[in-house]
């Protein structure tokens, strides 16, 4: 593990976007975010998606001059057209528009057309609850990325299928931003090189029978994640629907398209269209207090708010660095040669 | 086990009401979804309410005559006060003016205030989505319904937590009715009286420990129950927290109000608002035919979608009648006294 500075590894994505052609605005959006997942601890959405990000601006599957057009709108929807944009950088616009009409008209629900992945959805439910607001996000994506089955049935209809909310506090907004599966492919990934099971029999091998074993869902055959709830996951199932209904029917979008990796839906509302503006965040802290003021269950460290753990968690990275996995900066490292980028001198320089 | 015919119940409870002096309309609107709730399967929620309800009449805790009304509303929302009137009663209204906002104005959410026991969610987002239209409701609870912990907590900070969604298609809507608690009270009640352990460590017993033995939940002390989720009953919480915050800070309540049984939220969206009201219901019929499509895990009947299995049951009871416990008929009959009804004598009629 190697351990950079926030300025550092932060410096070295600019150099590489740049260097691949990616214009400075949207380099700042998509590298930012990088490394704000990072700093929060979500390592699956952070500096590992660096050479990913740079390989799909090299193969053209990211389009860097593709307008971001709104299509259609009242005053209180839009449907963006990305135009296969970064999903990043039209996300961070569909968001825009969204905090723009709410604040104006109350309440306003924003989705997206040819998105490419739009990455940690937090990013914008927070954006949504910096400006005061309740903000609410879902993202489906096309049936090529489908690991999920329905609960019951064995073959994977369904993409991991997150779902995020936030709201303003006094402090750290309150934001869950999970995903309606039990574990996404990553994490399956991860626990098996550290030979480990999973935390539940939560994925079915290529028979179809649930396992906890990380090695049987890779097969092959390969095998597929099951929605969470463990004997409640019809519960997580029907909650992966809704983010499908919402990507999908709700937004005019069939369930047979494949021309897009996410469909993002986002959801804001201001507290004043119930005349509730002035108390909304001393009513939310009141209720974190009284939720915390919970003592902590044997062997826990008590309740936290969503969220929590991963202001923590930036707080400690800001002041300690980024922990980067060694294999995530050989890709990094990779990335930048056909650029002429140096990574590791940049990495060595004071 | 009791069978009736739905008829029959149905007018045992009609002539129940009506001589507990309630208004026609509104024993029409509470005894009908009572019914409803048993036909679904929903036990729960059915025909085993009806000595409560007519309790809270006696005692005054429903008041019969009280003005159901708009205290504050723009384009896209409403807040009910409901005066205390029916929960059923004041839901209904506050659903129809949902329903009439969204169709209008493409997109509403309406809430509640001073509003009594609602029953089952699913009663207000089926009528929305019977008008075309995405429905969606949460119902958080005063402090004196907690029975649930938040994820690392020990003692209940907040309610079962319902959430419900449900949409169109050509034939039953897709419709989730779920807690965001692992189970609620009656479930474990009712695992006790049967012998039987919980589906999985889920509740916690009056020393915070996770036990499945439904007993230790009873104590004394009395323990409480987890959100669902079970390894990620994280998830659960926050999906708890999320129903907390629209019932309550969303909707300019504190959370120390204690003066109100649900805290109901509703959101209605009209597929107009991405311009998608014609292709809505076929995408939505594509879009279940797809998750269908996937076979049966071994085991399995296979995936059902939301609700799929309580509109299988209305079918068998339309027919082979409801099934009432003995125990839920003798209270029914015991409700009738007060008010001069032979509850067994109507049920001896033919």
């Amino acid at each position: 593990m190697k351990i950079f500075p926030e300025a550092k590894i932060r410096n070295i994505g600019y150099a590489l976007f740049r260097a691949a052609g990616v214009p400075e605005e949207q380099t700042r959006i998509v590298v930012d975010e990088l490394v704000e997942a990072s700093l929060m601890g979500l390592d699956s959405h952070g500096v590992m998606r660096v050479a990913q990000y740079l390989n799909d601006v090299k193969n053209g599957s990211v389009k860097l001059s593709a307008p971001i057009e709104v299509i259609y709108e009242t005053p209180n929807s839009a449907i963006v057209d990305a135009n296969f944009s970064f999903g990043m950088v039209s996300a961070v616009e569909m968001t825009r528009i969204a905090i723009e009409k709410a604040t104006k008209n109350h309440i306003a629900v924003v989705t997206s057309r040819r998105c490419n992945h739009v990455g940690r959805l937090g990013k914008y439910t927070q954006r949504i609850a910096g400006a005061g607001l309740f903000g609410f996000a879902t993202a489906n994506a096309a049936r090529g990325g489908h690991s999920v089955v329905p609960f019951g049935g064995s073959d994977p209809r369904l993409a991991t299928n997150p779902l995020s909310y936030a709201v303003p506090t006094s402090g750290d907004p309150i934001l869950l931003d999970m995903s309606t599966s039990s574990l996404a492919e990553g994490t399956i990934r991860k626990l098996l090189q550290q030979g480990k099971r999973l935390p539940e029999a939560c994925v079915l091998d290529g028979d179809g029978n649930p396992t906890d074993d990380p090695a049987k869902f890779y097969g092959p055959p390969r095998g597929a994640i099951l929605p969470f709830g463990g004997p409640f996951a019809y519960k997580g199932f029907a909650l992966s629907l809704l983010v499908e209904l919402l990507g999908s029917a709700m937004s005019g979008v069939g369930p047979e398209r494949s021309d897009y990796c996410n469909g993002l839906f986002l959801l804001a509302i201001h507290p004043a269209i119930f005349g509730a503006a002035d108390t909304f965040v001393a009513h939310i802290d009141g209720i974190k207090e009284f939720i915390l003021s919970s003592p902590p269950a044997p062997g826990s460290r008590g309740a936290v708010m969503p969220g929590g753990l991963d202001f923590n968690t930036r707080r400690e990275r800001l002041t300690h660095g980024i922990p980067v996995h060694e294999t995530t900066w050989a890709t990094i490292v990779e990335a930048g040669k056909p650029f002429g980028v140096d990574a590791e001198e940049l990495a060595n320089r004071q």
